[in-house]
């Protein structure tokens, strides 16, 4: 048995006997909500030993159990093995929420422990729906794991630094009034933000704090009067606290925001996202809280001219690097040297790295050979990594972050000749990427409008995929940011010109091979807008990388699918050949451009 | 001015006056939550003049104005012309909410009064939080119709007459059963159901209180111990009260519900539609509601075997008539005979009429010629009826009520020849209807989903058309049920195999003409499902008439497309061929149904 996670299972159990408390959940977020956490608030991972994005751990006097979604079913079936922790498998017909099972195994006045500064109020609301109705209590003042997780690391130190507005291409004090006179707009004289990158956008400001995520671990305070950025102290050096000042906002510790949010004017309207928001933060600002959805997140999605033409530069240096990955990966197989799954994601980073403003990657590199393809969220360890070989198919999800913009591509390659089946998938899936990728649509269009597109020429074989077909990204931010995306569930946000998407449908036959096309997308107003019917929208690939021409089964495709692919096969040769340093790069490029025929 | 609609409006005024009211709201519904009304219901038409099916008017002491939508702007400006009612353009961009409008245009304190009879608790909820954050009150017993509305037409006396077994498919006492079980399942052990058509179906009976919706108003009341209707005593005759009897349902008096529901048994969990139930009678039910979304709705929109081999009895019999009809429009415009709009809605129903199980009509025609197509809900009137001439565009829209189903077609014919426009346009809309027709879809997708097929044929020539493209379809009940439809709209309704809906996508070029194409299409399990990604579904036509071959521009249509056409049209004459009576008609149907080609 793992002894460690039960010692510290059992640490928590006699806290937990302390205060009378039957459950606690453990959540896998921070007190902002994000998706992607600093060390410091890796709690689940540290009290279960299961090291996955997503999942939640609720543990009782007698049981513990963690609830995960189907990407993690046998990371967490492995990691949790010797722990005795129970995996619930989120999403399967037989599995209960968390709220419903507390329910149903705890008796009626049991109290539920949670640490409200890791909950949103739109999570403690349902909590205390679900639990009402139950009789049972909820505690959200049971926030233990300081006193239990000796070493526990502390909040990130990183520099924060300023992101020039040539880069930027909008003032930092701008975006303020901005956000302001939009906040003012349903009421309120000021803002509590938590989302860290909509502080990062907002203050033209980032770090380091999470990995491929160049934010700061920070709140943020925006009023008229007085605004306030709340944050380690030792992260401001004294160049960005004198251009924070310009813009008349002060510093003031981190761990000071509850006292300042406590102390407010009488006369504070503060707006807040209530999903975005911890419990205990909108608690403290009380009837001075005005909800409703970010007002940050739609003018952070649509993008300024000066942050589409970053991107452009970003997506060719990033091109440029993957010719170089793809030809070494060719070589490599040619010459027959070992190359690992993980091989190939050092050899990612290591070509981007080479080129200008290379800050870091933009999410953890998925290349999946063979049947690892067909795990979505695949990452290679050294324990699993496949040594690739010149027959299959090979996935490569990958995207840097660079001062001007930020990418996420993905390929997937054919690294002998490819069988029938996967052209006749691989096609399939460019189907889907292609309707997309040419859909024109009338002004107010959301998303999941989109959606079915991607997926038609599969569903017509009777296959699907189970994630969405594209999510927002973020200008030298995250890489999935809102409020649009293009998936199956319902988005109540319309697409817009400036917005950049990713378009990534995929296949994903179990045991055999994942197949995932992406290119991210700019939405840009249509040439067949008109007076009598209105405005169209359409969308223009920014990403610049051919897709692979051997896995084209041309016979299933139309006239106007070919077209596509040659005309976007053209725009990759004119992007990237000016930028190619030899004769070889670009011959391989000219090669893998060339024209698709039936 | 028009002196009638000034004295009701002065007479309503004067009514405020004395009950302290500073401004009303007149719904179009009854307290059912109707969508087409008896005439008693119709009270919005008898203050205003204005006669279109959707619209509410608001009165307060010195001014009066109707909010309707796109549909009737033209006719409620007519309408309402020397009326002193000024026309609120619903949906246009600077147009208020009437809850904004009154927030606006009133001082804090004033009472808005509504009848809480025909505000449904949603509607009031929704009133509620608008009106108290300006500081306005909501009386919802303000009912002085009755009082000013001289010779007020009754309750509907129709009689109640039970649907057959035979065309339903399953007994009343199953249904009972079956709604009861699903009501347990939410911790209810009663229903209180207030649509028409749910408790028509639920009882099978029906009766013919609204034009072309074969329901009856009453209330129902279901639980396990006793089951009440309430009616108009008059409709009920011995042997429909014997029926109603075995299966354990009482009759009483309509206008007893309020007071039987207030004299409910303490232990009585009563399960409401906030969205169907009046105010009122929920707020006698008190705390013994249990709310939420119908559980009436989706077994209902489930057909039954039965019942879809009678719809497509219905169709083939309906198909019939439309032949005759075609063909007495084509002979009239050879032979030079004069024919209006309104003509072609009475052959319609004449050669209907003929056929067996014949009852209704299922909603009003709408035969429009030239730019009257162009006009989405329009009703020919003596006034404006146009007279057919040998070109141009004939848009036909109507359907019937038959003991065994219902049906709702559209075609749109050249009556010369078409131009190219004509063509283009009509083809573009096709290629939408063919989108939808084809589709294969998971189990889990909702209408919303599949909508963009029926659109983006039209949005890449800058084109749309801002209806539904579907709406589930009643057996021998109204024309349009939910819960599903296909729709711009998010419908959070997954389709199922035996949903009837129809697939009517169209596009109207104001002044020039205007085209939609409507099958009904029911759901049905795709071959194409599997073990590894689950269950499929697709649409199978259920409507047997052709479309205008001569309309169809082949050079922009793909090889699948046209085979579509060629496929139901081999169908339609399948279906009809040994129905038809004379030789003449035979050929006729031959000719129309020859295949396309390039």
């Amino acid at each position: 048995m793992n002894s460690i996670i039960m010692a510290r299972l059992d640490a928590l159990r006699a806290k937990m006997n302390e205060a009378g408390i039957s459950a606690v959940i453990i959540p896998q977020t921070d007190a902002h909500q994000s998706e992607y956490l600093a060390e410091h608030w890796q709690v689940r991972q540290w009290l279960s030993g299961f090291t996955g994005s997503a999942g939640s751990l609720v543990v009782t006097a007698d049981r513990a159990l963690l609830w995960t979604d189907s990407r993690y079913f046998l990371q967490a079936a492995q990691q949790l093995d010797d722990t005795g922790i129970e995996l619930m498998k989120d999403g399967l017909p037989g599995t209960p929420s968390i709220e419903a099972w507390l329910c149903a195994n705890l008796l009626p006045d049991s109290s539920v422990g949670i640490d409200g500064m890791v909950f949103s109020v739109t999570d403690v609301n349902r909590l205390h729906d679900a639990f009402s109705a139950a009789g049972i209590i909820l505690d959200t003042n049971f926030a233990p794991i300081n006193d239990l997780w000796a070493g526990r690391p502390l909040l990130p130190g990183d520099s924060l630094f300023l992101h020039d507005v040539k880069y930027a291409g909008e003032s930092a004090s701008s975006k303020i009034s901005r956000v302001l006179e939009a906040a003012a707009g349903v009421g309120a004289n000021a803002l509590f933000i938590s989302a860290l990158d909509e502080i990062a956008w907002i203050l033209n400001v980032r770090s380091s704090d999470v990995p491929c995520n160049p934010v700061a671990t920070a709140f943020l305070y925006l009023s008229a009067d007085s605004s306030v950025l709340f944050i380690n102290p030792e992260k401001v050096d004294e160049k960005t606290q004198a251009a924070l000042s310009e813009i008349g906002v002060d510093t003031a510790p981190y761990e000071s925001v509850s006292r300042f949010l406590a102390l407010l004017p009488k006369e504070a309207r503060v707006y807040i996202e209530p999903a975005r928001t911890a419990h205990t933060l909108a608690a403290v600002i009380g009837k001075h809280a005005l909800t409703g959805a970010s007002v940050v997140a739609l003018p952070k999605a649509v993008k300024n001219v000066t942050q589409i033409e970053g991107m452009r530069c970003a997506m060719a240096r990033d091109g440029v690097a993957l010719v170089k990955l793809f030809m070494e990966i060719e070589r490599r197989l040619a010459a027959g040297e070992t190359t690992t799954e993980l091989d190939i994601d050092s050899l990612a980073t290591r070509f981007r790295s080479q080129g200008d403003l290379y800050v870091d990657n933009s999410f953890e590199t998925i290349a999946g050979y063979g049947p690892h393809g067909a795990i979505v969220h695949y990452s290679a360890t050294p324990e699993s990594a496949s040594v690739i070989e010149p027959r299959g198919l090979l996935l490569v999800d990958s995207g840097a972050q660079y001062l001007d913009g930020t990418t996420d591509i993905t390929r997937t390659v054919a690294l002998g000749t490819p069988s029938q089946q996967e052209k006749t998938d691989f096609t399939l899936v460019m189907k889907g990427h292609i309707a997309v990728s040419t859909a024109i649509f009338p002004e107010g269009t959301r998303g999941d409008q989109l959606d079915s597109f991607a997926r038609i020429a599969l569903w017509k074989q009777g296959l699907t995929y189970l994630h969405g077909t594209g999510h927002g990204v973020g200008h030298f931010l995250n890489v999935h940011e809102g409020p649009q995306s293009i998936r199956l569930n319902h988005v109540p946000v319309a697409l817009r010109p400036g917005m950049i998407t990713s378009n990534e449908p995929g296949l994903y036959r179990a045991g055999i091979h994942g197949i995932r096309c992406e290119n991210l997308v700019l939405c840009v107003p249509s040439n067949v807008s008109n007076e009598e019917f209105g405005n169209f929208y359409s969308f223009e690939p920014l990403t610049l990388f051919p897709f692979d021409i051997n896995l084209f089964e041309t016979s299933i495709m139309s006239d106007e699918e070919i077209s596509w692919v040659n005309e976007y096969h053209e725009k990759v040769r004119t992007g990237l050949l000016p930028l190619l340093e030899t004769d070889e790069q670009r011959q391989w490029l000219i090669r893998k451009t060339e024209k698709l025929c039936r």
